[in-house]
């Protein structure tokens, strides 16, 4: 097991709080607010801001032991209205007893206290190392739950290596490592990517060529300002990337929503509905969310499409290394005859996301545009995290992770199909895909995912909807679940048995 | 002298390079490529890109001693001709070159051998190490130069107690802290940025309203996508920072340029030509670049102004600790009664740029849109360098290092400003200001600052004019020097005898 097993919490009104709260300001000296009337506004010229005399209230309380491990606390919105202080007031209070690991968050489940907290008293005056704050932030709520999408095996990384690159590196720095990096990245993490590029993925493309970023929003923000303009119209898959869809609209662009079979997106479907359209956002390695591959004859037809009209491919090809069929397809790159395809590689997913690095492969002809706005926007990472993952890739480390993790993420999807199957086999059926993170679980009959979602949820299961990534919402119902953070059958037969119960 | 003087590079011609690499090519057998027929353009499936071919033919060349150390070397674009290769190709190797220290670019004085450079033959095979890679980019070329505007002085930040957390945090990473970090930035560093702005910038702000951002121009991306639209009208002031107005022309919004007296922005002017505008931006503490300050009265007008009209006041307040005939003056958002003003911070200047981190304070009433719009576009930047300044702020490291800078940044002023006096005191004159990183030192007479400038870039010396920060090009001529990099009175002088040679 990789998680903790969650306990029921047993629910603790607004008004206890306050109450416990009063009682414990009336016996700490160092808290002057009344206790009958109601808490006044947050005054600024107090020494201490408001946010934190609820938190060290909380502290005390969990402390000593007038809050016990398990409970539920009240709503941010609860505690706000019982105390007449602004909700982010408290949200700022929780946030941080969160982040030392007093509370816990659990979604829809509310907030409880930490189960597992040895009652220790705070020590007055004295604040936490961050290595302690660290430490403690393991206890964070919403960062690994079961079935969580989107994060690769945590447990699994190299984190010893990781800190050793990492600790010389930041001892090697020069005060001209210090000044501004350049705007498009690190020559060097450049040419590291260019080459893995072109060994990996099938793509023939020069370091210049190759644009580092701070995530995938990052590179779409570039694509945005360099290719696109407001009111173009983007050929996205439906089911799709929920954030892709927001983040267009974000930039106010008409998505045009194509929908998916088992070759992929319907190509001929935008020819006919917007064959007029400036781009389409594509994720043709394994489709998010339903991992199937987009076919051969499909590729050249979008190529095709792309080349006739001058229209933009976005590649997004977060996992396209996840393969266990056979080896990695190339990417759609790779076909790119005509330089119509912006394809568009992560960290998040080979490494980890807190890393906030990720890449953008433009096409020759489009190298100086993208370093004007590059350089208007600085979309890249610091010069540290840049310079580990150059190390990281230059010392062979990235390769051999990702030949680790392919045979690792085969092994618990098959797993953690196993596992779910033997269990809810009458209620649900897996799709068989190639490959990527994710497993895609249909419902049988008319049960709702949503539904079922939300349930998983309030059990501190972090599963989602395909109806979600649904632009109008509908369509079959499944339920989508990643796999690389299950380490067992068993883990996923004890998972499993949780959802049988909320069936 | 922190600088290595500059020699007087001579010029190499694009043919004798091609000579020396055909030549090169020809006793190095690993080399293929026909040395009379005009090189093929880019094979994909070649084993070996171009540009490391490239690369390789100059390293030989210079580690064999065909190129000598000072010598000039041709601009990427006539060799591009010469070889019948794109000029990228030859950019990327051109870097390679740089980054490991075998070539240095001096702007527009192009591009040398590294003058102080020991022959040594390249090892076949061998990669360089990542601590190899950054010694070595303490000669890249653009990062440090005399006067170059935005730098806080690198060579006294305290790194060793940097790569001392640096090393904790990167050792104490948790799986937890793998996973996506909060888009709003982690909660610990956001209440340590609040606690710094209460005490140091008069600012009444709680956690939840900071965000942390990867840079100023993610900060004015936040802004733009959360509350202007397409075509609003933005206050900016004339002259101001270039990169401000280049953005909001990239988010395709129309700058209203308002003059710049000296008691900064002149507001009835905005009030008169745009009063409908959506925004102002503006540098209250020393205006960029004139380092005038908003005077308290225009801050009420401005202050007035945007209340009335529901318009947001953006402040720029980069260098606001640097002032030093008093304390600091407290920011125009602690004035700010009616939530009008989002507070754009940095650590660029504070600690340095390559970190790559910056924050936002909005009003309370806009937390829940600027919530939604970070959801979006995760400005924030990696949690390794988040993790990092947080232990920095909380140890006390960051105020004490802001006390030792403002008192280094005084000496290293009046040291810049008497040896620029001494030297060049019957040509320009320095304006007397308040505070800020750099001088503006007015030409006398009709020289043009443009070209001057132009002409220091060429020895070596990076200054600004301030024409280039006018928006229309034209108005007084001044040179704006940074002078944090300026370590005594010697080198302020020595600098001025190379400017007067220029005169």
């Amino acid at each position: 097991m990789i998680w903790p097993g969650w306990s029921h919490p047993t629910e603790l009104s607004a008004s206890r709080v306050v109450l416990s709260l009063q009682i414990n300001g009336d016996t700490d000296q160092s808290m002057s607010v009344a206790k009958t009337s109601p808490i006044s506004p947050v005054d600024p010229t107090a020494a201490e801001p408001f946010y934190r005399q609820i938190y060290k209230r909380f502290r005390h309380a969990i402390a000593s032991g007038l809050l016990k491990p398990g409970e539920r606390i009240p709503s941010a919105r609860a505690l706000a209205q019982e105390l007449g202080l602004a909700r982010g007031t408290i949200e700022t209070a929780y946030s941080l007893l969160a982040a030392e690991g007093y509370i816990q968050a659990r979604g829809q489940a509310g907030t409880i206290v930490t189960p597992d907290l040895r009652p220790q008293p705070p020590v007055a005056g004295t604040k936490p190392s961050p290595v302690r704050g660290m430490a403690a932030a393991s206890f964070r709520p919403d960062s690994i739950l079961p079935f969580q999408m989107g994060l690769p095996a945590l447990d699994a990384f190299p984190r010893k290596i990781w800190a050793r690159l990492g600790a010389r590196c930041v001892r090697a720095m020069q005060p001209s490592d210090m000044a501004y990096p350049p705007a498009c990245g690190l020559q060097e993490l450049r040419t590291e990517i260019a080459a893995y590029l072109n060994v990996s993925r099938g793509i023939s493309c020069s370091p210049y060529q190759v644009f580092v970023t701070s995530g995938y929003r990052h590179t779409m923000t570039l694509i945005g300002h360099a290719v696109l303009k407001r009111g173009d119209r983007v050929w996205l898959e439906d089911p799709g990337y929920p954030h892709t869809r927001k983040m267009l609209e974000q930039m106010c662009m008409t998505a045009v929503p194509l929908p998916v079979d088992g070759d992929g997106m319907v190509i001929s479907d935008g020819v006919r509905a917007a064959p007029r359209a400036r781009a389409a956002v594509v994720t043709p390695a394994h489709q998010s969310p339903l991992c199937v591959t987009l076919s051969l004859p499909r590729r050249l037809a979008l190529l095709d499409w792309a080349a006739r009209n001058d229209a933009w491919i976005i590649e997004d090809d977060y996992d396209g290394e996840y393969r266990y069929v056979s080896r990695p397809l190339p990417a759609l790159k790779s076909l790119d005859r005509d330089g119509r395809v912006l394809y568009a590689g992560t960290f998040s997913k080979v490494l980890f996301p807190g890393i906030r690095l990720a890449y953008l492969v433009v096409p020759e002809a489009q190298v100086e545009r993208f370093e004007q706005v590059s350089e208007a926007f600085a979309t890249d990472g610091p010069q540290l995290t840049q310079a580990i993952v150059t190390a990281f890739m230059k010392e062979g480390h990235f390769a051999r992770h990702i030949q680790r993790m392919r045979k690792l993420y085969a092994e618990r999807r098959d797993a953690t199909a196993a596992g779910l199957e033997s269990v809810l086999g009458r209620y649900m059926r897996i799709d068989p895909q190639p490959g990527g993170m994710h497993l895609v679980m249909r419902l049988r009959g008319t049960r709702s995912d949503r539904q079922l979602a939300r349930r998983m949820r309030e059990q501190g299961m972090r599963a989602e909807a395909l109806r979600d990534c649904v632009m109008g919402g509908g369509g079959p119902s499944a339920l989508l679940l990643n796999f690389t953070n299950i380490d067992s059958r068993e883990t996923a037969e004890n998972f499993a048995q949780r959802i049988l119960r909320l069936l």
